[in-house]
């Protein structure tokens, strides 16, 4: 086995969620991973700390994808559009991999302490994007609650379109989300 | 000692709460607790599951109270109202006991899994709302972005209260973050 593997990382992604889907996640080694992928342990860990991080890898980049794009956003731009950009800005990291973005769902809502991961990673999310929102001047509590409407939005739209079966386009649902929730929240 | 003892219950939250704070979450344990509140492990046992439940055995009643607020609101009520007043309904449960919720949010805060567990309840508290607006017959998306916002609005409120030491009415509070959800949301 040559050691320069060609997108090893991309392998054993799918062969961790491949296996993580037919065995359970918590039933799943590293070993049975790189052995899937045609890959050593070894390979496995240059790539990933521990088998989570398959999993959640991604969270990170997401949330310097958020934080970057509420930075850019405008100079005039109200808090709300500079959060409604950055939800626009997220949507190739889903959109380009859809097949394991809904591997990836699927196990992590069949596992609770995966959730839990989850649902720490989107409040992580929040947090980031309100410090991105206070450093451009938005004082709280708009600075707060405007990035936790973005991430009820984010999550809402996000599970809508794998419920959906990604038929429509990320973009348009988290617009449509976010004009729902204008909606009703006016409402009285 | 009698068997029956006078508000066991307050007597055991007082003194968990206490070493929670005193020696840390993980090292304080339940022949502790009893031994300060002056009772034995087996009343401690007869009031709580665990250790962890003097801090979140408020939450099933927290839930109920909002479930409870949602489907008795008035038949025209919009579904952010319904919310609202399940806001509303829930502030007695904070207000009458400011000593031990601050005491609890300083115990929580100081412990990541507790802050794990603290999230999930609220994941808990969105979802069983956004099934009481379901059964008023609000439809999806309309539904959960409803709930979210109004957990939104628990939380940053909730957390303002606190951090301001609990000075202004939590009521007033909740009113005040969820006309400035209303004015971020709605700025283009």
């Amino acid at each position: 086995m040559s050691r320069w593997q060609p997108d090893a990382r991309g392998r054993l992604e799918r062969a961790a969620l491949e296996l993580y889907i037919e065995r359970g996640f918590d039933q799943t080694t590293v070993a049975e991973i790189a052995e899937r992928a045609g890959l050593t342990e070894r390979t496995f860990f240059r790539h990933f700390a521990d088998k989570r991080e398959v999993l959640f890898g991604g969270a990170v980049i997401l949330r310097d994808l958020f934080v970057t794009a509420v930075e850019q956003a405008p100079d005039g731009a109200a808090p709300i559009e500079a959060v409604a950009a950055a939800l626009q800005a997220s949507t190739p990291l889903f959109e380009e991999r859809w097949d394991n973005v809904l591997r990836r769902q699927r196990v992590v809502v069949a596992n609770p302490e995966l959730q839990e991961r989850e649902l720490v990673k989107l409040a992580t999310l929040a947090s980031a994007t309100a410090d991105a929102l206070r450093r451009r001047g938005v004082p709280d509590p708009a600075a707060s609650l405007t990035a936790e409407a973005g991430i009820a939005v984010f999550k809402i739209a996000f599970e809508r379109w794998i419920e959906e079966g990604g038929e429509r386009k990320l973009s348009e649902m988290f617009r449509e989300s976010l004009d729902e929730l204008r909606t009703v929240t006016a409402a009285r």
